[in-house]
């Protein structure tokens, strides 16, 4: 699990190709492709105040960008991570982890699953 | 291509399985799963002002989500759309477009590219 926090997210860019580009533009990884590809889809998906997912995880892993409020994530052994708007958040392929929002108000994200998502038990309350 | 505003991309959403989520959540697609599945990335892209990509198209298309400032998509054959921070843009398969920042301040999207790109010759300059 590795978060990039909104304040890095927009730095250290890499310039793009100048053949396709007009105009100076630049770049960040937030995902690989995969090998052999894996079946891909992103969802926005917006949590009431204290709602989170069960423990899961993605075959080939998860990238999550939050869009509105502010809220947790765990990997399995760590300790719960605060989110807020324009962090990026990437869970490595069957990592262990939930997301949801604080009690205090609500958290939207968009996902980007990669592969089957296998679901395990309910998660642990998130803090404020 | 298709252009959700901000206004309507947190509204209207369909209630996720209760079966693994604690707390009410809801969800909007942005992009289904691929059959079969195509090699996908996710890059986060900051072009400068007036900067804009070629004309290109994706053989499985391209979601965009705009998290900086404001910019333009045209597809092949249509005029010019406006779009800003909070927008999200579907580019269908094949579809020929580009997209990049207006001339009076820098655009940043994420985007989620599906299967191949094909490159075009330069798109024309941006407005304000």
């Amino acid at each position: 699990m590795n978060i990039t926090p909104r304040a890095q997210l927009l730095g250290d860019l890499k310039p793009l190709d100048p053949s396709h580009f007009a105009g100076r533009a630049a770049a960040r990884d937030l995902l690989a492709a995969q090998k052999p590809a894996l079946p891909t889809t992103a969802i926005v998906v917006r949590f009431e105040p204290g709602a989170r997912n069960y423990w899961h995880a993605h075959e080939g892993g998860q990238v999550l960008y939050v869009i509105e409020g502010a809220g947790w994530v765990q990997v399995r052994g760590g300790a719960p991570q605060r989110i807020q708007v324009g962090d990026a958040v990437r869970a490595e392929p069957g990592e262990a982890h939930w997301h949801g929002a604080a009690r205090s108000g609500p958290l939207a994200h968009i996902a980007i699953n990669v592969g089957e998502a296998r679901w395990f038990e309910e998660s642990p309350a998130p803090g404020d």
